[in-house]
């Protein structure tokens, strides 16, 4: 097999069993994405036939194939991290990009609970036997050719390749070009592993050697593409949705909002704020911004505990004037509002009433999740129904807003989008619908 | 109330009890439209949450006032007409731009069938209780502002508002200008009907006052519209999805085909052609490709059938060399196979294979209905499993691809995209979800 490792830059995956590709001449970017497009249908015609157990025995052997080759990963890994340290790329950057023996096993990992979860494909959504005997089911099918573009985070390749296949769909990756030795050396040993059991290489397949260039052509590949997946930040979100020409699921911002109400239970209120805020900082259910009302008892521990627990608080005027004894913070204005700190900091404001707070949170909100901490009935049943988000949580961590948690299984990412899926997005979410309609020569009255 | 058939150019509704708009300045054409959609946004704050006894309320009254206002519509459609008819415009078009007294009668009961048919918000789709006591449902919620854009047949006004207000949304329309005064007549009586039922007369709006540069604001309004439906020719369509930033569902395109395979029975091959192509030529579920198997022994029977029902067939070469005698045929080249006649013509094709069949339909299908009339239980099986179209049809006439004949009850339009709903749509296609989370105090562990 070809040693992936040696390629200094993101060749196309060769290996001596999936196809060899050549590469395109320059300035063909586009027919030569159109090709790749072109090919995934092929293979997505293949794919959404397999059945579950062979896309599991498939799944499995990437996983198994991961691990056996994780020399191969880890030296391709150490090419771009030493290309990242050479260009000034941040720690934090890095550590996202940096594989390890233990996170590889953990990639593994997911690929065989990934195979543990059903299959999407085939379950019939309703159905019923009409009045005049024609019979109709409404069916799980694969979306065809599903895109993902996506930062240099390699786990992303082998996450979005997985939940591709086990729902039957082909897929196109575009990696940030700062993983694109590990991703070609991972694309290399997926590619190869679908060929042993059977299953066409070319169901997942990488345009990283087009640049962006080719992830343009991709988001425009109108009737090529069926749904485009962008994962990463706000910049790589935005550009994606404001470039697109195919269907986009928009996921993962979190400008997450706690509402704490008068006569909330303080330790209930400390428990909450601190796992919203601490358990994770940086990731979209933590909590951002907390907004507390006027009369709230807790409040006072509940900004003693943030801030021993080091979190920086950043307060408009009204809480200013309230914190508690040995707690200080920096003024907020509308960038802290606005902003997903992801980090150990969280903006402040005081509110007068439940609708203050829905106010503040429709200006604000990216719409992924909001909570409120109360102990009213009449006050958690005006936040569930005025919050326009995809999720709305009564007296519980906004951490819960997660695939995992709800237990969908696994998580393709959280929609904060309305249309196709909104929220957590499990395996079902890759798929569409077909109507199946049966009858005995029947026609229309 | 202001008699809006004097207007000889789509204004603002106005009505005495209606919010009453000034006209925009020029120039200022997206700040009017966001304004207009600024204030559906806040009137679907007010629609979603109404219940649904009051929805059903202002449906009948809606219903009720346009019949009883039949003359203030009629006067104003005249004036439509007589610009139609001195413009040179078509007789069919015409005619599709014509309203009756028998023809708001029939708006006024598509109101009334609506109110009958159960509330879409507030459905839950799926809960449970989690291991960890979390009580977790995942609940039908409007969309919010939804926008159309459709072609000059004022029946759609009635009906997407209609579809909306049922379903919790505020509506944002944009109909063809030959329809201007009758969109106009209608929608001060919508607004008005609405404001007297207590429900916000904002959550009916045009923007057919700021023409073609207004929709085009509308369709990049990218988070004031929440989703954009436009329905009517392939044109329009397509202009929409090209050049829309805002979530589209695509609608109603059907180049639909019907496979008669060898051995199917002669009689059932006759009835569902005919039904498919004759019963109303116009529509989109209309055959309008047939494949034959070289084998199929009921072909001839049906040729000689559609014939005689005076379907001009264009065939290619070798149904050209097998036609019934008597049957006369033109010519078919790939014009044929790509267009949607809608019209009492039918391109045929013969195929060695169910294979070449699904070849032949996923490179002209646009992805709405295919059908196979057949006795064989393998190759039906196949023919589903191959297409992939909103529907696919075992023996009975493609005109089944329907709302109605499906049991939705009210349809939207028939989506021949696959993401958020494919197929006839109904009711529920109109709303997204959201996920409610209660605990007692949980944290993430």
């Amino acid at each position: 097999m070809t040693d992936v490792t040696t390629q200094q830059t993101a060749h196309p995956t060769t290996t001596d069993t999936a196809s060899t590709k050549q590469p395109e001449p320059a300035g063909n970017v586009e027919q030569a994405v159109h090709a790749v497009a072109d090919r995934a249908r092929t293979a997505s015609r293949l794919i959404a036939r397999a059945n579950r157990a062979h896309k599991d025995k498939a799944l499995q052997a990437i996983g198994e194939a991961l691990v056996a080759r994780r020399d191969v990963i880890l030296r391709a890994n150490e090419v771009d991290l030493e290309a990242g340290e050479a260009n000034g790329t941040s720690k934090a950057l890095l550590d996202r990009l940096s594989l390890t023996e233990e996170r590889i096993a953990g990639l593994a990992a997911a690929l065989e609970n990934l195979a543990g979860l059903p299959d999407p494909v085939g379950t019939v959504a309703r159905g019923q036997t009409l009045p005049n005997g024609v019979r109709l089911r409404q069916v799980h099918v694969p979306l065809g050719v599903v895109a993902a573009i996506y930062e240099a985070r390699p786990n992303v390749t082998v996450d979005i390749a997985g939940l591709a296949l086990k729902s039957g769909n082909a897929v196109i990756l575009r990696g940030g070009s700062a993983a694109a030795n590990t991703n070609a050396a991972l694309l290399g040993i997926i590619r190869d592993a679908l060929d042993r059991t059977g299953l066409p290489a070319d169901a997942v397949q990488t345009v990283d050697e087009y640049g962006r260039e080719g992830a343009n052509v991709l988001m425009k590949a109108r009737g090529r593409v069926d749904v485009l997946i962008p994962r990463g930040g706000h910049d790589l979100i935005q550009t994606v949705v404001t470039n697109a020409a195919v269907p986009v699921i928009e996921t993962g911002e979190g400008n997450v909002h706690i509402y704490l109400d008068e006569g909330a239970d303080e330790e209930m209120a400390v428990e909450i704020l601190l796992n919203a805020k601490t358990q994770r900082p940086s990731v979209c259910n933590t909590v951002e911004t907390l907004l507390v009302h006027k009369d709230a008892q807790a409040a006072p521990a509940v900004l003693k505990a943030l801030a021993e627990a080091g979190v920086r608080i950043h307060a408009d005027p009204r809480i200013q004037e309230v914190l508690p004894s040995g707690v200080s913070a920096e003024t907020a204005n509308d960038d802290d509002w606005a902003r997903e700190y992801m980090d150990l900091d969280i903006a402040v404001a005081m509110v007068d009433s439940v609708d203050d707070a829905l106010e503040h949170i429709r200006t604000w909100s990216s719409g992924h999740t909001e909570a409120i901490i109360t102990n009213n009935l009449a006050r958690s049943e005006q936040f569930i129904a005025g919050v326009d988000s995809a999720a709305v949580i009564v007296n519980a961590s906004t951490r819960f807003t997660d695939g995992g948690e709800l237990g969908l299984g696994a998580e393709v990412g959280i929609s904060t989008q309305k249309m196709h899926a909104r929220g957590p997005m499990g395996l079902r979410e890759l798929t569409t619908t077909k109507w199946i309609i049966q009858g005995d020569g029947h026609i229309r009255r």
